[in-house]
């Protein structure tokens, strides 16, 4: 059972690209870098680069919103005065934050010459230290360089990269993806998302709208006390596109991305981080679309947030982890019968 | 058919204060003036008072925010730099918003004394132009005194007072309520909410989170084409509640009432004034909840937000407006038939 | 003894426009609409129009920017969510912006067509209340209207318009106006500046720089008790430019009033609504400054909001108001004799 | 000749504390670590501890703000998000954020114990490109450690430390600091300011208002074309209190840092991480101050904030850098003669 079976039509009523995912907007490429060791090692990092030019010397037009700052992203400052990413975007766990902006700052030097003196590194973050040994700091500048590297057009989804360790409603959560394909101005265009979901209680879990997790966490031996980031989960959502925006309509865009994230049912509990950054991959000199245009844009973006929320979820396998912590897979069946089964009263 | 009988353990788990409206909230009161005159005025003006205090002597605690900040709503200035409501709040239509801030204004000089010369008028607004003369700007200041004479603790829901003309969904919107009591700390406590709801198509509309409005379009004689709002809708919410919060936390509580609204379908258009205004009624010298206790208050006023919405929709009655506008009731009974055959395919 | 008598050089190394007046910037207008009547009445509306076309028509780029919210302006929310301006902006008094809000919008409803059903009115304020009856609400729609109507390039100053009752740095303040010849990318640029003030203490006043206050309120028969807004005075600041410019570089703009205001010697108290808007009247399809470009610009409005403050006190007359309460104007021959005796010991 | 010299009063009316210094605020401590080995590193690390207790352990209230982005710094989203700083701020140059804050992460793992799995480091940067080997990443985990070791009451200022590299107004610039006396609600209290000042050019200094740059400028071997940072220089500003203050209002108090760097000729520049961050060490059940009786906080801050520049400056030293880079000291003399000639013609 997988997601295109339990909701054959997919979320809401917009088509994806061909690979329903974020890459499906050119130039943007996704790496990941896993690291799992038996019992105590499971993390990563995630990197979106958002064009295939060195980013630093054709930084894209960005923007950033934050429905809840409790988190360690960083570089969300600069990208909000600028309105400029020059980066590639890498999500990873909340500790190693630090090592992975330092990374980037290097593959910046490196990749943008000798006169570059000032980088502002994009690093977004969920914490996985239910499963893994945060503590232990185990991403290394080494980490971040080889999803650099890695990087392409392919989207693995799942306990993968920076999403390794994390748990979305109780269940194994990370990295998830989808797009949605919009018509602006009569151009046709493309809205691609990626999340690394790491949030929410079984309970709340919503899946094509319905509230299956009332009935899911009915039947779980662990109930509402599943394990995981109950209270401190996040969500870092990365919106792509090629419609041709200004940082002022990207941080409208951003702002929708929480509307997809609530239809799974996530609160955004106080211990979350949960932010979007958006960006736009058209070039600099495309006459930006109207903002009475953008709302196929907004409806794409928050559809292709609750699709790659739920993707996670379907792709993730169980994981088991530090201390003997152990994360179940979603259970897509029970998902199923409870879908089909309700209203249940 | 009512919202009762298609959801009959409501929104959420949590359970609903005595009247399951605003006035839960201990001191909260709502009024009314509604005007309405055949074929070209529908509009009036909603007040709620935050405490039965006069509220500029003794102001509540407050903060807002603004997802989408297509509109006229005033007074968000200063709540945010002082925390502080001063004023009732007035929810009107959007050409008025200067007359309902004057008779504030002039309401509060009377109330608070002769030495009063600054006060700050809270009014939040959404657009009836499609039913309502709104060009005429027909609310005069004795209206709003009207409103706020009719104070109390009763809640008329649908067609009345600043929601008489307001469209949500293709179908008749305007006023609605719900409340969730929640535990804070250990103490029994309240959220209370009050939406002017005017957002949204039919096509969108979800229901307990199915997305009924696919259905009702397919079947609408009007289809997507359904009258109203379609693109400049917008919905301002007023969230209240007794837990006692400083302005920062009730900048946190504002920002989940989005998560409500986007469950019932919405996707804050571009043309939308989307809002949401947050005050704690308790006494100033209260100790504060701590953040970490803030959980069931996000949940409580999302769950609020999203029943308030449909509360709205259920009890609003078909209008007719200016130049034939007609907007129709939501039909309750094909919203269950839908519900309840749901998956459809 | 004027301004220029006093600061020979103006303020700054950049060079002033033709007028010193935001009129410098083409197409911008000013009109004032002064009510004043022995003993009780002292107050007016200044409009500034930002392009000679009808703003809701053919609306300009803008933003704002708000140092301190204590204040009761209106219009910001959509300024900032859209970034345009798309009535005259109106600036009066504290308690009168409901009747401003209506009265721009009943202007734009008429100059615009029967189709607008959508008006943002753009109405800042400061409160005159020491001088002004500003309880009787005495400023009315044909007010506004004719302040509209007496819109031209030339920029009267000191105690008229919206100024007539306003204080600064306990002696007569107002409205106040200067611009700088700026150049940006190679092209000869105008940033204009129009102030109300009605800000400061005696004490703290500044002129090109000196603290030349410590010696006016030393020798003040009123001292540091000068009358007027010791506590809760404003300051409403409009920058204009022809520079092409994004709603977000506008933003920037705007941030940069404050340095100049700093440099009066204001400390923007809690009890003042400290804010700046900045517009463009670039047309829409001009390619937009870079960034990098902006420093001149930042200068341009540091600098004259400067010296807009100095040219509302240098200009404005003794006034006499409500309950006998006098303001002085500054006593220039002593702000100059205490500049050239700085340092004094 | 040093700044006592020239400004016998200092900047403004309030006393200054014991040392004139942040640590006039109990409990507060700064430590340095700085690096230089001839002609190519000039960095270090500025460690500024908010309590003696573990920070983690016991948070202190605390806010920002941003005056302009082009900056670097971590940790500002959840500042902003909870109010409370959990790490000691740590003040380096712009490459080596990541390490500082990586290093944060590690120190408050160790101190706080085994079961933290999220912290967030604050970290604070200016650009020393100039005169240090930047891209060279010299800064570790032991100089930030060794920074924190050495952290007492005593504050080294001008080339140490974060402020070694760093150039203000076209001279050697770096750490400064400064307090003030203010009476808060009968209390005696005190605001105290550090500053790493990397920002200005020679003509716009101004030393107790005066702007005796035009004169050293004109003075000057290279003129306006001093070396430096003459587009990118940032400034970053940490006040502390032992006011009682919600976060809230200590984001108010933010504010007012930006007025007294603009007092000291500074106009923000495009290329200039500008930002204050202000934090209270009262404890956390004290009542907190009423917002009408900030005033003089506000000015303790910005009063503070211009005399810390300026007491940057005269502190530091000549210092030769990477490539031959120099920068000169600051000619105290030649400020004494100017400021006393003035007004000059």
């Amino acid at each position: 059972v997988n997601l295109e079976d339990v909701l054959p039509g997919g979320v809401g009523r917009l088509s994806s690209g061909s690979r329903n995912a974020i890459t499906d907007v050119d130039g943007v490429a996704v790496g990941n870098r896993t690291l799992d060791e038996p019992a105590a090692v499971n993390t990563g990092v995630t990197v979106v680069e958002p064009t295939d030019a060195v980013a630093f010397e054709q930084p894209v037009t960005g923007n950033a919103f934050v429905l809840n700052g409790f988190g360690k992203s960083t570089g969300l400052m600069q990208l909000r005065e600028l309105g400029t990413i020059e980066t590639p975007l890498a999500l990873t766990n909340t500790l190693d934050v630090g090592t992975a902006a330092s990374a980037l700052v290097d593959h910046s030097l490196e990749a943008a010459g000798p006169d570059v003196r000032s980088v502002n590194p994009l690093v977004l973050e969920c914490n996985d230290g239910y499963l893994h040994d945060i503590r232990g700091r185990h991403v290394s500048a080494t980490d971040v360089h080889a999803a650099i590297d890695a990087a392409g057009e392919s989207v693995a989804e799942g306990a993968v990269g920076g999403g390794r360790g994390m748990t979305a409603f109780g269940r194994k959560g990370g990295i998830g993806s989808a797009s949605r394909r919009v018509a602006v101005a009569g151009e046709p265009r493309v809205v691609g998302v990626l999340v690394l979901a790491n949030f929410g209680r079984l309970r709340d879990l919503r899946v094509g709208g319905v509230p299956v997790g009332q009935r899911l966490a009915a039947e779980s031996a662990t109930g509402d006390a599943a394990p995981g980031n109950d209270d401190d989960g996040s969500i870092a959502v990365v919106v792509a596109t090629d419609v041709p925006l200004t940082a002022r309509q990207l941080g409208r865009v951003a702002k929708r991305a929480p509307l997809g994230m609530a239809r799974t049912g996530g609160y955004a509990h106080h211990g979350s981080g949960d932010l979007a950054v958006a960006f736009s991959t058209a070039p600099g000199d495309a006459d930006t679309a109207a903002d009475a245009a953008l709302d196929p844009v907004f409806e794409g973006a928050a559809d292709a947030t609750e699709e790659a929320i739920l993707s996670a979820l379907f792709a993730a396998d169980r994981t088991e982890g530090r201390d003997g912590h152990v994360v179940d897979a979603l259970d897509a069946a029970a998902v199923e019968d409870a879908l089909r089964s309700y209203p249940w009263g």
